[in-house]
């Protein structure tokens, strides 16, 4: 019972871990160390500086270190993983796998050397693989590795709906199951407008548009940069679920947990309604599903389980 | 007497455009329209739309638009400047200051065409000299016409001051006059921690060494990233003055003024105290200085003053 | 097109009205004008001064100032009225009803002269009956008319859901249509917990007792308190209503609304789902509603026109 | 190393101790729990009920919750201490010390009972008496008792300048030494609007008069409320103090301290500036004084001792 400040680790300084990094420190939810490989060390330390220095104009107060020694994240309350590298043209889908793969057992090998009690939040794609790659390697209780990616699937639909009836994004709710992007199982029938289903709102045709802009939203983003892909709402959906964590909010949020029979999957990480607290992931939240919904999550299972085979 | 929400655009969708985009979307300071040239207008796009998208998690209201047609920046409350380039190897300061000062030029006719009744806060470098030029162009009265560096340079003495003292960067003021990085006139006498000077807190060394470094304080960050420069810290001190002029808070903050005789200069930009208000600049403050500190704020202007020369 | 801080007038300085200045002051919508009979024109201003007292350390900036003369609250964006006095033993329901009428119509008066132009929001009960004379008396459009009930019910209403089910307010959603307390509908099958309908969540005897609980919501406060009633809740109500007016925000609100046809109701105020902006009332959102709840609505609106006849 | 939401118990339900409550919960500082006496049960669980009711629409999460029994406050991190009687016409000091003493020892054995190792923080008048009473009652270190007056007064001290000059409450700073109200010893010199010192600002005779006011600020509220005195800007003071040690934000900040030979003073709890931050008070900030200030200060001390020789 000794008050201390929370100590959190973003892997990877990257754009959007940098950004994730930023949005910590703005919500002053605790002192944050920017990781990188040793080539990138310059450029980690220049962001984390750059960030600091910003902290006397924002009113905050938050050590932001950038460093490629893992010594430095000693004792980290959490640590967010954003490293791997992007699928390249002329790149297969399995190499991909293979090199992030890697990345995720050599990075997590050094987050538990130094923090052995600390929660794991993963981003890297393709993250419903890659986050049971985290696990594996930890070691740690499944309660303690979680992945993204449904909060900024349902953020991506939330602002099209949002803009589409020109209300305030804080009214609009989306929700999805199953895996990111392409594999998404968006449950319309579960997203609202200020409480009203958004059946009553829009068409069929307006609202099926809308779920395939979503699934495609991170394409959009790609193809608009032309060279990279998106960070703003990445970063902010994985401080949304730090901040749950850190503030022991107990948030009901879509993440990516280890399941162990919950919607009849065994021994696979895939996106569900989770509460979100200190313990990290506290509870998984089972919904009866429709036969549609089932096969959809069943084919969006599928398609994460053929990731998973390139891993072993 | 009708609510109406302000209008921002941001000129320059690079690095310190888009995170100003950003920081004035989280603080809910208004509409913000990201505008780059038609080259950019991807890129301007993907960064407007991924911002964006964050904002349902980030729980705020903001419309977030990329552009590169200058018509959708009609009717702005503030327009902010970041466009232009950086120098690069090989190249004399001379061509730097041509090229952004007709840089300047086409962006200032286009924002006045389309929003006579601005205010325009210049960032682009060198900032003086820039800021001289957007003022001539616009015809706009000096009260509308600011540039931004002093809240930059003081932020980052502020940092290294709260962490050689291990305080609060809340508790550490800092002031400089004159004009950006190697040409600022720091004023160490009004710089305090807690209220109690510097000159109490630490040896003259250790503030000389510290002024050096805030000196020297864009070229760390620019050394450390290996290609590109600082851009959190420039973003958050726009953003300071802007929340400053769109809430008539009338801070106190160092900012680049048209100068009519104050402190003995006609007819340029400096870096003075001013009062920042929903007018723009609201008023210069002229404070006594010591012979040493005018003959350094002398040096400056000069430099300045070279700078403005290639212009005419 | 000029930049200018948005003024608020509240209305009765009693808790509610002064923590509602405060509540606004925190979130700098705007300078505050807090304003009471003259008769206690000392506690209006001593209340004032010390909140202004606490800007600096909460770090916004705001005039508030308590006045018993309502030209200061000249050229309001927004005026909130609270003030009214509370049933007390042995008042008949109709003594309390022509009571607050006559305060409505002499306050409505003194703020229709110096704000003609300004959007009035109304806490004081019987809420419904006591918006309509406002309206009445003001001459106002209807859009710039509107009352508070539905946001205090809904947040007492999730309070207890959150308690319950152990999860974030942030993540649970209540619905209500009709009068406020006693008479409100509640519409449970529009209320979530995480997106999730609640009847997924508990049982409906607990969902009964929830509901039950929320009608009688305010009276639990007066029960405990012995001597007065709420003033937390309602304040942070009307203070979100007032944000998404000020803020152009859009939200999708519960408020009491005027109805021409809507839910086929007549030339009376009643509690409906509105969306809130820039010009008050945006537009009222129409359900379709099952037999039962129409039928509930329909005694809701009956019991308001009874307070109603009071009036002529 | 485990996450965990702080905890804070607020001693004193009164108009100080809601608000300090309510602004804790705001700032999502941890979860509060709000004691008072047995007699005062209801309201204080009236009190804290309505504000949990407002936190849906605050948008934070905070367990608040009100009680007469401090088995409830069990490992409070903090413990800000409100209770205590005002002085009523007709009671002599002496007898308002000899109640409120009390009033100390019989709430700091129930804290200390139940958080043998939290920080408390004493607002109860005379402050610099009671703070001493409670640390001598708690047994605990000094670092771990700390008193709260001169946040208030330059609270009140920045709110007249800004007034005075018309500028932002962020940009003026006070400083005061010594006790609260009449007894506090303002040293002007270190007083600042923009860095810049307030005499350069202001004649003499208005910074006098705005001390002079300053000084009796407590009594002007009284003066004004008729019946009570001042809550808010006193509880944004202690929320003030509170953040900075929860959030170990090492501010700096004038507190009220235990004294061992600082200043000159043994043995007794006076107004110095300190840096608060995790373990509570860090480190007492000592200042050369001018002859006449260690005078004034001399003179605030024995006013101290003289209330302090009640307590034996």
């Amino acid at each position: 019972m000794t008050i201390r400040r929370s100590k959190i680790s973003v892997i990877g300084s990257g754009f959007t871990g940098a950004t994730t990094a930023l949005m910590l420190a703005q919500k002053e939810l605790g002192d944050v160390v920017l990781v990188d490989i040793p080539n990138a060390e310059g450029p980690t330390k220049g962001k984390a500086l750059d960030m600091l220095e910003s902290t006397p104009v924002q009113g905050v107060d938050a050590r932001i270190t950038g460093t490629a020694d893992y010594a430095e994240t000693q004792d980290s309350d959490l640590v967010i993983i954003t490293a791997g590298i992007a699928r390249k043209p002329g790149m297969s889908r399995d190499d991909l796998v293979s090199t992030n793969a890697k990345v995720m057992r050599s990075v997590t090998e050094q987050v538990v050397k130094y923090s052995p009690n600390c929660i794991i939040l993963v981003l890297t794609n393709p993250v419903d693989a890659m986050t049971y790659e985290v696990y594996r390697t930890s070691g740690f209780p499944k309660n303690r590795v979680i992945g993204q990616s449904g909060v900024l699937d349902t953020a991506r639909f939330r602002t099209f709906i949002a803009q589409e009836l020109n209300v305030s994004v804080e009214d609009v709710t989306g929700f999805v199951l199953g895996g990111h992007g392409d594999d998404m199982v968006p449950l319309v029938r579960y997203s609202y407008a200020g409480g009203v289903p958004l059946e009553k709102w829009l068409p069929k045709e307006r609202l099926d548009a809308i779920v395939e802009r979503t699934r495609k939203g991170g394409g959009e983003i790609v193809g608009l940069l032309g060279n990279g892909s998106a960070y703003y709402a990445p970063a902010a959906s994985l401080v949304q679920m730090a901040e749950a964590i850190l503030k022991d909010k107990r948030r009901i949020l879509p993440a990516i947990a280890y399941l162990e029979g919950e919607y009849g999957y065994q021994d696979m990480y895939l996106g569900v309604p989770v509460i979100l607290g200190a313990n990290g992931l506290e509870k998984i939240i089972e919904l009866e599903l429709t036969e549609e919904e089932k096969q959809a999550l069943d084919r969006s299972a599928d398609s994460v389980r053929k990731v998973m085979k390139v891993l072993n």
